[in-house]
């Protein structure tokens, strides 16, 4: 399984991503699920992605055009001329990689992907979408600012009670920590390290990125006060009375 | 869909159970999903039931003996002479009733069905069991304290970390509400009211129960506390720092 999240927050985005992968609980891997392209200047693209590995390292391969030979590699992706249009590149990219395998009359289900997109190309705003396996994708708006991949359900209730637009980078970071941790608590097929990254309106160059690795002490931190913090929290609620 | 919770204390039983039940969001309606057979001195027996309304419906018609005219009913469910019995005909019937239907070519997925159950019998300890669709069963140990069918990923962070088994029936209501507050929160699918219901060990009649209805000043409270307090929990601790 997997966990991603994007967020939009007014200052940028913020993407966090877990980086475990199973074929059942005793075959676990580690694998980057985080991909970026950028061209300081000019654009920052980055992909989350969760479902079907050998799919979405397809896709990751495509778009790097890996299928050319080295010196004739130009990523199309850094030809697209604004972010709807590179969501449409990659949904196109998805489908087409899916129907692949899938038209030799496997389930659909297993080779299954859904990926993340969010970035800033020059002349446009920070964008951030959710594409589907089907090609088609959804926009990120203020009454949806956030999107998340993979084992989703544990980790939203945080983020619906705390988010705010107006949170600096480092309080998303704490509040992507606190869901991450719920979720891993609860989920062993997601697991450490966690990949970070932030991009900041309008600077057109990479933000902030960190490996979060086991025994990270601020990683500690949170997931140790957080149980903490939440049984003080529910002290502090009224009682229940028989009556 | 459903959430139902049956949590073992070392007081005794508490159930809580939602009351939503949907095909498609425009097809909304209210069935209890918590029953009881109830012996007074003898044995108090609960069942909360999740997936398909018509299997689960059927399930408990027949553990009425409803196949009978009223006059020889006597449902068998009082002549079990243990919990463990008890757990075996309510696998059994959910079994046989799912295979009917689905032995007619259908999807076995549409007529699925779990169940938490719960209670005590003269002579016996009190127990709780998961039983599934397949008619098999696991129970509850002090490593797992309590079992959730139906949408219970939402839920299920803050039992794990909250719940003590020395908790009284109060703050497990309490911790309960919680649970339920932040699944309501999340799907739609699941919704007020609930029903909620006390076993006391070695007591042998029906405990404390109560319908929760929309606008409960105690249910409010909770939702409210909580939203706060979680904020509040999150402020104290401390925030990321990027190096």
């Amino acid at each position: 399984m997997t966990y991603c999240v994007g967020l939009k927050l007014d200052r940028g985005l913020v993407f966090m991503s877990d980086t475990r992968t199973n074929a059942g609980v005793d075959n676990i891997s580690t694998f980057k699920k985080m991909y970026t392209w950028s061209k300081p200047g000019d654009r920052v693209i980055t992909l989350l992605s969760a479902g079907n590995l050998a799919t979405t390292q397809t896709v990751i391969s495509i778009l790097n055009e890996r299928t050319k030979i080295p010196s004739e590699r130009a990523p199309s992706i850094f030809d697209m001329p604004s972010m709807f249009q590179t969501a449409r590149l990659i949904g196109d990219t998805i489908k087409s990689v899916i129907h692949d395998v899938d038209s030799d009359g496997q389930r659909a289900d297993s080779f299954g992907a859904s990926i993340i997109l969010g970035g800033q190309i020059k002349g446009g705003e920070p964008r951030l979408f959710l594409i589907y396996p089907e090609g088609n994708f959804i926009e990120s708006s203020p009454d949806t600012p956030f999107f998340q991949i993979g084992e989703h359900k544990y980790g939203k209730p945080i983020i619906v009670r705390s988010y705010d637009p107006a949170m600096t980078f480092e309080e998303a970071t704490k509040l992507l920590f606190v869901s991450f941790d719920s979720t891993l608590k609860s989920n062993l097929s997601v697991g450490l390290p966690l990949d970070m990254q932030f991009y900041e309106v309008d600077t057109l160059k990479l933000g902030f990125q960190k490996r979060i690795e086991r025994n990270d002490p601020y990683y500690e931190a949170i997931s140790e006060g957080w149980s903490q913090a939440l049984k003080l929290a529910f002290q502090s609620l009224p009682t229940f009375k028989m009556d």
